[in-house]
Parts: C-alpha cells; sequence; structure tokens
C-alpha cells in the first residue's frame, strides 16, 4: 500500500532526528531559554530579512492560530477569513473558543480577494448599526491554501495595503509555507511575506519536523506580552530547545527549503500525468496537494493499492480525490502510483 | 415628525406604568423572589399550555440569546442559525464571547429550512473528520424573523421533528412575538411553539413592556442551573419584581394580544397603502415590519416628514425601507404617512 | 413586618418614577443616543469635575464590573481585589467568564491597602516565573466596601499612586456611592474620586434608580470602542433613554446627595441605638449598611417582627446581623426597630 | 557545572529515542489513529486496572489541565484546588482563560485535606446566597503536589468519598506521577488512583519522554466529546503517534517504574545529606524535589558549581533552596553536589 492522505504521516526528516537524538541528554533551560533557540530564532529572522522580528515556537497549528488571532485582537473584533479557511472549518472553534468570531468571505480556490476585504470594511463602516455587529479586526489568510493554491505577490501587496489601509494586521497560516516557497511558479518569497504580513507562522509539522511552528511578527510590538499569552493557551512546551534544534535544523543549510523543492516536484510529475491520462483537475493547485476529478471505478481500483482523501462526499459517477506529497514522499511511490492510473 | 424607525422608541404600555408606579414603594424580595413574579410565570405556564416549565425573566434580547445559548450548548457546540439571524449579525459577537460558533446556513426571507437544518447535520456527521469541526448543539430561529416573517406550523413541525431526530434543541429568539402570533395569516399559536420548541422567549422590550424577556422552557431540565448562568452572564435584575410586574400585566385581560393585534393591523394597512400606490414589496411581511422598495427620490421626500430605516445601503436609484410600527404607533401617524406616498 | 434586608426592596423614588411616566410616551432613537441621555451625561460629567470623561450608562452591577473589567484588562492580566470583593464572591464567576482571574488580597474591614497591592506587584515581577502567572493588570475596589466600610481620601490617594506607578488602572465599584459620599465622616467627594480613579460606575439600582449604573471613564482612551463591548456582553438597554431619565433626575437639584443622606442619617440613627443598647458591632461601618453581634434570642425575637439577614453562618449563641437602609426607608420603620431592640 | 533545577532538562530517556528513531519514516494516519496510539492506551488501562478507561494523549501539562477541567465542569461551576496549585499559580490563568473559577481552598504542604473540602462544600450549599456565588464543581489534587508531598491512600479514599458524596468528580494531576508511585513510602498504587480518581493524568514530560501527558477516564462518561474538545483547546498532536510510541515504551518492561525509583533513589540519597549535614528541611519530600532551608552564603558557594532554583524570594540570611532530580539525573552529580555541603 502506498499512501497520499496528508503531509504528516512520517516523523522527521532524518537530520532532524540525527540532531535531536545527538542533543539528547544535554542539559538546557526550558520553556526556549536555551541556545538552540536562540540560534534558530536568529537563522529565521534572517531568512526573513527582518533583523527586529519576534520570533516564537509553539507545537501546532490550531493552537498557534488560535493563540495569535487572540493576540492580536481586542474583544470586540473577529477574524476576517475564507469561508474555506481552516479556523472557519477545521479547528473545532477554536477561534471562537477564545471569544472571537470568524468573519467569512467568499473564497476562491481557497484564496481571499484584496477588494472584497477592502469593500467588507468600507460596508462595515458605512453601516449605522456597525457598532452592533463585530469589528474586523484583522485578516487571516493562508498561503499555500487549503486548496494547495498561492497569492501572487500582487495579490499579496494588494491584501497587505488594504490591510495597512484599514490600520489592521494581516495574518498569514503557513502550515506548509515551505511547500509554497517551492512551488516553480510562485514570485512570492519568505522576505516578502515578512515584509507584507503584520504576523504569520513558518509550519514544521507538515515539513520537515516532528512538530513545531514558528510565528514570526516583523515588529514585536504587535504581540506584545506573547510569551504568557501562549503559556494561557497551554502551547508553551516545557522542553522548549525542541523546537530550537528542530528548526534550527530547518534552516540551516538550505534542508527547508529542499524539503519544500522535493515535494512539489513529486506533486507536480503527479499532476502531470492526471493531465497526461485525461483526468480533470478539480483546481490547478502549484503545491503538494492534488485535487483531481476521478470516475468512481478509478476510486475504487486505486484505493486497493493507495490511501488518499475523498474531498468532500462521493459524487454520483466521480468524485474529488486529494492526492498529498511530502518531503518524504519516495519517487518510487509517486510512480507507482502513475502507473496506476 | 411621525417616526417608524424601531419598534422601541417609547416606554412602556400605560397600563404597565400604571402598575409599576402603583406597586413603586412596596417592599420584596429580589432577583425575582417575588410574589408578582410567581404570579407573571403562572400566567406564562398557563398561556403556553405548559404547567411544568421553567420561566425565567432576563432584561434585554442580546444577554438572553447569550444566557439561553450558553446553557443549551455543550463546550464543543455551536448553534445552527440563518446567515441573516440577529444573533449572526447584530449582537456584537456575544455568542462567540460565550465561546461557541454560529454555524451559518441560507436564508429565505429569514428563515431556515428544515431540510437543510437536516442535510446539514447528515452531512455533517458523514465527514470523515467531523470530530475537527463545531458540532451543531442547536438549532436558533427567530420568529417573526428579522425581514418580519413567519414560520408556517407544518415548517415548524418540520424544524422540530429534524431537531428531535438530532436529539438537538429547536430554540426561538421571540423578541417580536406578540407581533407575530397577532398576524392574521398565522397558523402557529403560543401553545404550538411551547409544544414545538425546547426553549424560546416571548418579548416584552418590543411588545410593551420597559424592557424584558420572558424565557420559557417546556422541560426545565433543558436548561439546569440557569440561574446562576444568568447571574454569570450579568442578566440577572436585582428589582426582578420589575420584570414580574410588568410581565404580569401583559398576560392578564389579554393586553399582550391586543398590543401585538394593534401594530400588525396597522402595519399592514400600510403595506397594503403601498401595493396600491405601487411601490414593489421587497418581501411580503405579514408582521409589524414592513420592507419596500422606493425610489429615492421618494425617500429623500419621506425623509422631510418621517423616520425609517434604510435596509441596507442606498442603491443607485432606489432603496430598501424598512417601516416599522408598534403597540405605541398612532394610527393618525400611519395615515399621515399613507397620504404622503 | 418591616423590612432592613437589602437597599433594593423597592421601585425607584417618586420623581424619578414621574419623570419616566411623564415621558413615557415620546419617541426617541434607541441605544442611548437621545436627548435624556446625552443631558445625564453632562450632569455627571460636571458632578465629576470631568467635562472630558466618558460616561456610559448600563443595567446592572454584575454586567457593569464585568464590562468594565474585560476592558480594562489585556489577555493575560488579571484583576487584584479583596477576597470579601463582590467580583470575588457573589459575581457567579462573571469575570472569571471572561477569561480573566480575580487575584485576591487580604480584605481588613472589606478595604485593600495601598502598601500590599504594591508589595503584591513589586513581589510579582520579582518572581522570574512571572510570565507563568497572571499578571496584576488592574485594581477593583468597592466604595462603600461590602462591609459598609470607606476609604479615606489618604487611602485613596495611595491607591491612586500605586496603580500609577505600575501603570494599570485603579477602578472603584460604586453600587452604594451615593451612601458613600453622604456619609458624614468622609472626606472624599465624588470629583476626588474622578481624579483618582480611572474608570469607577456611580450606582443608581441602589440609589434610587429603578436600574441603572453610570460607568465614567475620566480619560475616554482608558476604555476605548466600550460601545461594542457593552452590547457584546448583553448590557446594552434598547430603550436607553431609560437610564438617561433617571440619571437625569437623580443628578437635578441635588436628588442623589438627598438620597444618600437620608439612608445614612437612619442607619447611623440605628446604629446609635445598637450602641446604647450594648450590643457590639461587627465593625464600625458609616454607610448604610450596620453589621452587629445579636445573641441568637434577640435574633428570634427580631425575626417575628422584622426581616434582615444573617452575615455568615448562625453562630453557637450569637450571630452578626446585616440591617440595611436605604434612600427609601421609613423614619417610623427605624424607630420601631429601634423600639424592639 | 551540575544542574537540579528541574526534571525537565534533558531530552527522553534513550529508549524512547531509539523507538521514535526506528519508527520514524512509517507511515501511519494522525491524531492517534495509529497502531502505536491504541498500543499505549492498551497498556495504560491494564497498569491502572481499567480495562473500560478512556485513555487520550495530549502534549504538555497546562493544556491538559485546562482542557480536562473544561471538559469536566458546567458552565456554573468552578474547581476547587490548594491555594498552591499550579492551575492557580503558574498556568498563567490558563483556567479562567476558559470561563472557569479556581477556587482555593488552604494548602496543607501542598495538599488539600478532605474535611475541608467537605466544609466548604456543605457551607457552600447552606449559604442562601448560594447560586449568586461559583458552584464547586470539581477537586483538582496534584501528586506528587507542587512541593513533591503524596496523598497517602487514607487520604485519598477520604477526598474521594468526599467527591462523590457531593456528586463531583476528583481529578489528579500526575505531571511527577511517576516520580510518586516509586517513593519507598507511599501506599499508593496506579490502580488505585484509577479506583479513586474520576479523571487523571500520567506525566510522561517530566518522566522520560520528550513530551507528552497521558488523561485517563476510567468511566469515559466523564468526559464526553473529549476529542473535539481536545482540538478545540489546540492540545491535538497531528503525528499522534509520537504520543503513542513514546507511552507504549514507557510502560513496555516498566520503563516507568524504574525512571521514578532511579530519580527518587537520588533524591533522597540528596536529602539524607542534608540532614546529615545539619541543613534543615524546608519540608520532608518523599519524591524528587527537595526543599531546603540554606544559609545565604552557602547558596552563593554552590551556585559556583550546580544550579537550582530559589524557592521564593531571598531570605535575609537564609532562604528555601529547591533541588529536583530526574529520570535522567547522572548519580555522580549528586555525589559532587554532596561533597560541595
Amino acid at each position: 500500500m502506498i499512501h497520499f492522505d496528508t503531509d504528516y504521516m512520517e516523523g522527521a526528516h532524518p537530520e532532524v532526528i540525527r540532531r535531536l537524538t545527538e542533543t539528547n541528554l544535554e542539559q538546557t533551560a526550558g520553556y526556549g531559554n536555551d541556545p538552540y533557540t536562540a540560534r534558530a530564532k536568529e537563522l529565521i529572522r534572517k531568512a526573513c530579512g527582518q533583523p527586529g522580528a519576534a520570533v516564537h515556537f509553539l507545537v501546532g497549528g490550531t493552537q498557534t492560530n488560535a493563540t495569535v488571532i487572540d493576540g492580536l485582537l481586542a474583544h470586540h473584533e473577529g477574524v476576517l477569513a475564507a469561508e474555506t479557511a481552516h479556523i472557519n472549518v477545521h479547528e473545532s472553534g477554536a477561534i471562537e473558543a477564545t471569544g472571537h468570531k470568524v468573519i467569512t468571505l467568499p473564497q476562491h480556490e481557497g484564496k481571499l480577494r484584496a477588494n472584497e476585504v477592502k469593500a467588507y470594511i468600507t460596508d462595515f463602516y458605512r453601516d449605522e448599526t456597525y457598532e452592533h455587529m463585530v469589528a474586523p479586526g484583522m485578516v487571516y489568510i493562508s498561503h499555500p491554501t487549503e486548496y494547495g493554491t498561492l497569492y501572487t505577490l500582487d495579490e499579496l501587496e494588494d491584501l497587505s495595503r488594504v490591510c495597512r489601509e484599514a490600520h489592521i494586521p494581516l495574518y498569514m497560516d503557513g502550515a506548509r509555507l515551505g511547500y509554497g516557497l517551492a512551488s516553480p511558479g510562485t514570485n512570492v518569497t519568505l522576505k516578502d511575506i515578512a515584509r507584507l504580513c503584520d504576523a504569520f507562522y513558518i509550519g514544521g509539522t507538515k515539513v520537515g519536523t516532528l512538530f513545531g511552528e514558528a510565528v514570526v511578527a516583523p515588529d514585536p510590538k504587535r504581540l506584545p506580552h506573547f510569551f504568557p499569552l501562549i503559556k494561557q493557551h497551554g502551547a508553551l512546551l516545557a522542553k522548549g530547545r525542541l523546537l530550537g534544534i528542530q528548526f534550527e535544523t530547518l534552516f540551516t543549510d538550505g534542508l527547508y527549503e529542499r524539503l519544500g523543492a522535493h515535494a512539489v516536484r513529486l506533486a507536480l510529475k503527479l499532476k502531470q500525468a492526471f493531465v497526461q491520462k485525461g483526468y480533470r483537475l478539480h483546481l490547478d493547485s502549484p503545491t503538494n496537494q492534488q485535487f483531481v476529478c476521478l470516475p468512481n471505478e478509478t476510486i475504487d481500483r486505486l484505493a486497493q493499492e493507495a490511501t488518499f482523501e475523498l474531498w468532500g462526499p462521493r459524487g454520483e459517477t466521480e468524485t474529488v480525490v486529494r492526492f498529498v506529497t511530502s518531503w518524504a514522499t519516495r519517487e518510487a511511490d509517486v510512480d507507482t502510483l502513475i502507473s496506476l492510473l
């Protein structure tokens, strides 16, 4: 059986494991007050081109989103997001549990449009009853999106400008950021993101570490008193150095880029095979998640030898299916899958 | 200037004021432990045909919705509501502030459809990832809706059945319930509502009292420990008897019905005038709120002599306008408005 | 039967009722956007000597405390309060329900001591683990306290200085403020309070109105976006003018002062009688709540003709009892009570 | 430099690392739906003597406490805990952030007393105003406590009985449970705990794993819908098998017991040395945390060669100091420390 369900089916890149093993019995202070964490932060600041940025390490994506969003919003504010946003759909209400509304806007292949964000904010303050409504206090985007799609630099510049004109922060969920940065077609760099977003996170869980997400706030004043907030949200790892060691490894010798490139190359190879064999893409994803419409009989046949996810309910004759590659995907498995198509 | 902005522009019905005045210097225990409150509860139980019902008095609508919904939901659950629901749009995030998501469904003239509620719940539990999503823990409807429309008895029966099959409560926001019950076309009675809903409130603020909403739970076990929850939500009035006195008055000698009938009669007179004069209704409301499309020049002309609300942003040539009557509306004002059309 | 249980057993001062009645059928905009509310705010600003102050009207004490405290605190902060503070004991966890810890300090006849507040804050930041603890983000005091006692001007100056040095706001719960200001021994004026506190409320519910509390923030920037927060907390009254009319009446022709003085005069008359008849005071309250130790047989005898509250559990031979007067207490009832002692 | 600051200064026991490494590139489903997690749960059920127990794996202690306590409490309830409880002092308000009050009782060397818990509950419901107060909805204890002390079996039986008579759950924070079970003097076994508590967690972070806590609910109905609650609290690890693998290792071949015994043996050796050299114990801890009063000059001298924590502020001439051993402590380091005393 070969697996294309998700990008978190394996542990960590062997180099990460090697570093965790070789430092295992060292003794350091807890909660991130260790030299590994300090070095990892420095490497990330450098990669982002933001020497003054605050960098915080948390364990997982949902807790990162809830903690950052809670930190960015005032009590009366909510977060604008696409209706397909992970925070709106698949986090069990973690944002609302912190008291904040997720205000949804239409999604376009998983993306928000700057003009629609702008129109929402403008209309909001034009409404005479706006003080009875939840104020749009920030914008959440994911990059890549839940559909694997990417913002172009122009789109990101536009969103950033709209947010800055409205004096609200732009936050990017980068759970799969490595796969976005490595996409051959993208013109968005990590430095662009750091320049255009007020906060974002660089996902480790899906891109090479056992777990861990690195929150970056280019202007640290955007996330004041963030340490106690991390603790309050139960997101503070006692052995914080485990996060430092893993991210130090990712950001050494270009490992993060290489892991991203590997997964994307295999995903695009798979996409090409689908197209060549005449299957219809559900949408054109340039990253490690591929969505394709398959006849139900093809699905049943493939399921004998491979695992993958149905995307939504099974249709009458065909169904959208998601195939995911990762840093750990073996090319042989991709080739096998292609041979089965 | 004549006013049709809202149904809470005046104080209370004179009989309510008279009773408040004549009991003013009596001394009673606080927090609803007084004979007026006891009698009011008994009158409401009787009107609902539910001798065993729990009745609780709160001050305003938003706090009532937040307290009841918080009381009905488990931590991991959210409330299903139409996208136009008051709790979704105009309560400043009060529901989310208690930690719960408002899960929106399409609205049909302000109403939910039972089959869409059923489909949502069915699809939810068919989704393999449902434990990562907010479980639909109850259904919220308003009757009349925010658009003045009413559920038919069949529609309400259907919604109730869907909820009971799914083992989740059906809750009705009755801020304007008196205007719904008094609508000539309705076949839904207060007893029907008490039979079909698991909790609902009978609104006083908009139908004759200074303030106050009466929450009814036909089966008291549905809202266990509700008294401390009312207190925790800041919704417990120290001089609770003020609520008792007002609702006792409303439910004596059919006052509540008469107040409702008055407002609806005038609203329908106004609607008929709009139609006769050739204006297009935005939708066909059988209650005290009327929505009509008016040319902008007509709006500007009327605004010289009357106040009312634009419903949404002003259009290029015409705009939807809301006119509201209440228990206190003077027929002469309606006639004046009609003469201006 | 004569009653000394609480200071919210009656309705409102007759002048308040008269004004509510005479304005009852006027039509005004809702939510406090009416001329009565505007005038009441102006009168309060003037009484406080703070022409630039923000004034907000809410319905009850618990909701006022929860809304203001939520508005003053950052997510990671808690509120310092005496262990006997109303917010710590008798609000059903309303503060915690907004996500904030009540951090308790020892009480001294219901009061906090400035030096103990200062020591707490100093020790807090000396603790190496302070970022794992709830930061003291504000100080809550009540004046009069839950024991009827009052801060002296020196004590209040000290608390204010400690707070300002620590850059945290001082908030006063003035549920019974009228009875504090009217105490013959006090040297604290409303202007002092407005000068020394960052937020406070002037209680109406217990001092002459049907309900209502007036929040004052001398510097409006201390409570930014407070209107949507009031709405979110379910504390926004639809017919906001009811609050405006009541407070306008209280602050016209010195009514608030007269109501306070009446209750305090009768309470002190009662206290003097207790002392003269040889009963031991539990503590020496200069306001409208009197606490006295009575032999159980005396309690049983009095209970035949008067109602009052046991303060804590009944003792073996004697018990602390609370007697409360109010703006509405009849001198004849006090004389009757005295004759029974 | 030798280190006795905390029990989370190293990574994981080498056997844990070995298992993580050797399974690293296997592909499994996420979120705990993997065979390692299933086996770990089975091993824990067996160790607890509770074949029907629910077992859930979370990442860290604060998130575990917040999630379990939120899951056990109704909205109007709070958690009873010793004033020194970790949830009251060192979790940045994580419990209050979920809306629940921590109700504190006196601590006796870190422990609650059953009779004091009982008295609190009895007095609570005797208070006529109890519905205005936060209901005691559960009891939190830690074992070992924050002071390293242990409940005796009698004490635990008494607490359990008090809770069961009051129909509220007893929850044990077992962050250092392994060190408690391994203490030579204890008569409390894991099976006793599972029999007497309604929920508890077996801590991994401080006893041999990189991270991870195993929540056990002997009666699964006590924590209904706990999976979405874990997700909502941001406590669900994507690669859940990492927790399964680690706990499977701990509960294989008695590793957990051996790790506990190692740390306790060295801690008691250290305690004996303190006593023999004439130092005064702050209290008599039978587990891996030792608290001793040291003259300040001794502290300064030791600090040249060892790290440890001052317990509270430095005194004028002597200060309480904490020394902690762990599964990873080298006997040579303990001997060195003893030689320095």
